[in-house]
């Protein structure tokens, strides 16, 4: 998931054509979908899909050796599942690299600390005093100058919610808090890690320097780590040092992934869901985004052996390069902008593997009767109708804010948050159920999209946001 | 908690003397005992101790710089909790240092693999093919000479339980695989931890080669790692790279240190109660045994602090190194040999920093009322009488063995294998209420069989085992 997609509401405004027909589904679509739903339920498709890509390829950093073995796997996979037309598109992004990172308290309290660097951040070796921050807001409240020669230390602690929402704080430290920490006059960054379990696995994700700064060695710590220093801090000052060998190492070149199931009568109206095929490093990416890449390539598969294919076509996306900055969405909207209007609507699985509890598009007034209808056939499954809310997924926001009707099918992240960006991303953290559930939750939505008479309400805009 | 304490079931035989007397505690011993009860429930001394101990020294491997702080601080505690004497007692041992560890799986799946080098482990850097055998039987019953040249890989996952009786097997994988790996050829080691858990640390703890033998480099695997391997392997052969640097390093001299609170009528009798002080590397040693020593500790103040001192004296112990091989309880036995009959009974405190469930002692016939009569005084605790059950605490275990009588405070370990020996046995992981439970047990053992009228059949044994 990127750094924080909950904060993007996007609201598709109604298009000025808005149809004067209102776009439904037939019931002999509904009654498909009612089957498929439970197919769905009883298929091992989406566990077998994550399976192979955490245990075949692993870990895949945008950029690594991984990156190119996983954009293979993600063709291989396709072809396997039957889709009938497999491509890449590029997407170029500046390649980061992690080669080591080490922390220790100095002093008479000398001891180890369990970091991890921010992705983006240079490699640098310090030895300071750390001054700690309550949260961003302290942090940016310092005065100036007053962290010269100090590493600033920004101790949040994020709650666990189902939507996830304190990711607000905990990804706004990450993205802002270097940026902040140098205009005060630090010469390091350490931030308690945005999660909420309490294991020595420090989160990593992205950040970003402002224009105009120098970047500083910028890391995590473990939440028992940060408790520890927060401890120590209470004792007195606190020296420690940081070494960080990392950073930006020229460009490279990866692959959107796309698989196809064509549709019977529409074949070049789409209706797309997918999820990012590139992870961080530090597990193998079950959760964050294997989950949602086996999600939708199951829920393609399995629309894709109905007797009869949906009117238009499922286009299961395998985003390149999310983490680092939404590459794989931004190329993809740019690449099929002119084809707005032929994506009949978009959906990204990018927040884990939990149950999906909510289900929401952002369809204008002449496509709400079909929310209403999807949202009926999603309710079997455990899902609410959840009008007003919802947003799109962080790879097909690009393309949302163009314009394309976006759907939002919302997952539990109770734990989520345990597990984003650190070693324990791994595959025994799913349950073979509940990704399931959302392999079901897909399919019937895909499927009924698809078929729907009508559209969702995609057009471009005029004056559209770039995100 | 050393390798295997579950297994010692040293049964105290009746002294050949046993006393025509009964032992028994007088009614104003129990009416006080009440007292201390509750008290210690609301005391926070415990976890201070526990607090100050892991945060002022942290991880406390034997023989390394922080095993030098923990003596200190372990001599500034006692005085500082108003123990009438202390002091310490030499304990020497060879030092095993670890300086890093790295291992991957090599090949069309290559991806980085989390290990930690198991205590005693030579240095060394090998790449092999792995083979993986399910238990420790199927290692030992594997052909002489069928690993020559790769790696064995011991893929046996341990079951939690409140005892921690899997341990049985998961320890008996770290001690004696390495070895039966060597016999069948093997060039190094691996093994799925011996823990319960499901992050990304992995466990480690001591490991033995068999005289005759030429060690080799010997690692856990993280558990998500260990079924990492085992899904690759069903894929075909798997190839690791295996990296330690790590090995013995000369001799060390720490020290057992120890705080007394003075009786006041049998000064030279002693209650001993204690835990030990050092504490693997990769934590910092909360559960094991940084809870043991807070629960000691503060329950020798607790009784230090009653306006009448007990008969016997309370002798808090704080054994050195007892991870590899239980160097500071083989001291103290070699060294008080002559005085066993002065140890009224011992008991230690070495698995966690769970609430206590059951309670026994290993005396003869003429205490055995002694023990009801604590067993009563632990029943609103919630602590259980478990008469024929139970034995020594690992660094008591050698003078146990000798002939001193024990006693036995059973915890709760149901969590204990989550976090022995790895890098999340930290402070947070130690609930204060269950803390302050265990002191006042503590606290009421100690102090009835320190007022006892008679003895618990402490005795030095004709032909003591040695361990």
């Amino acid at each position: 998931m990127r750094l924080a997609p909950l904060l993007l509401a996007l609201a598709v405004t109604a298009p000025a054509f808005a149809a004067s027909r209102e776009t439904r589904i037939p019931d002999t679509s509904l009654a498909t979908a009612a089957q498929l739903r439970e197919q769905a339920l009883a298929d091992r498709t989406g566990w077998n899909v994550v399976e192979s890509l955490t245990t075949e390829v692993g870990p895949r950093l945008a950029g690594s050796e991984a990156d190119a073995k996983a954009v293979a796997w993600a063709q291989a996979k396709f072809k396997a599942l039957g889709f009938d037309k497999v491509w890449i598109e590029p997407v170029t992004f500046p390649k980061w690299v992690r080669r080591s990172e080490r922390a220790a308290v100095l002093g008479g309290h000398a001891q180890p600390l369990t970091v991890t660097a921010l992705g983006g951040s240079p490699k640098g070796t310090v030895e300071a005093e750390i001054v700690r921050f309550a949260d961003l807001a302290a942090l940016e409240a310092a005065p100036a100058g007053s962290l010269a020669g100090k590493i600033a230390f920004v101790d949040y602690q994020m709650t666990s919610a189902r939507d996830g929402s304190d990711y607000r704080n905990g990804g706004a430290i990450r993205s802002k808090g270097p940026s902040a920490a140098i205009r005060k006059g630090a010469i390091a960054f350490l931030m308690r890690s945005a999660g909420t379990d309490n294991h020595r696995v420090a989160h990593t994700g992205i950040t970003r320097f402002d224009e105009g700064l120098t970047p500083v060695p910028s890391a995590s710590l473990t939440i028992p780590d940060a408790d520890q220093l927060a401890r120590l801090l209470q004792r007195g000052p606190v020296r420690v040092s940081l070494a960080l060998d990392c950073g930006w190492d020229g460009e490279y070149t990866s692959h959107n992934v796309i698989g196809e199931i064509t549709g019977r009568s529409l074949p070049k109206e789409v209706v797309v869901i997918g999820g990012h095929l590139d992870s961080w490093d530090l597990g193998t990416g079950a959760i964050d985004d294997g989950a949602g890449i086996a999600i939708t390539m199951a829920a393609g598969h399995l629309i894709g052996q109905l007797k009869q294919a949906p009117k238009r076509t499922i286009r299961v996306l395998a985003f390149a390069n999310e983490e680092q900055g939404l590459y794989g969405g931004k190329a993809y909207a740019e690449k099929h902008l002119a084809d707005i209007t032929r994506h009949q609507i978009g959906a990204e699985s990018d927040f884990g593997a939990g149950r999906i509890y909510a289900f929401n598009t952002g369809a204008p007034d002449h496509a709400r009767k079909a929310t209403e209808q999807i949202a009926q056939a999603l309710a079997p499954l455990g899902i609410e109708y959840a009008p007003g809310k919802g947003s799109a997924g962080p790879d097909i926001s690009p393309f949302a804010a163009k314009g394309m009707a976006w759907a939002w099918l919302a997952q539990d992240g109770s734990d989520y948050f345990d597990l984003h960006h650190n070693a324990d991303d791994t595959l025994d953290k799913i349950d073979p159920a509940a990704l399931a559930q959302n392999v079901a939750a897909y399919a019937v939505f895909a499927y009924l999209a698809a078929d729907a008479e009508g559209d969702f309400g995609s057009q471009l805009k005029e004056t559209a946001a770039t995100e």
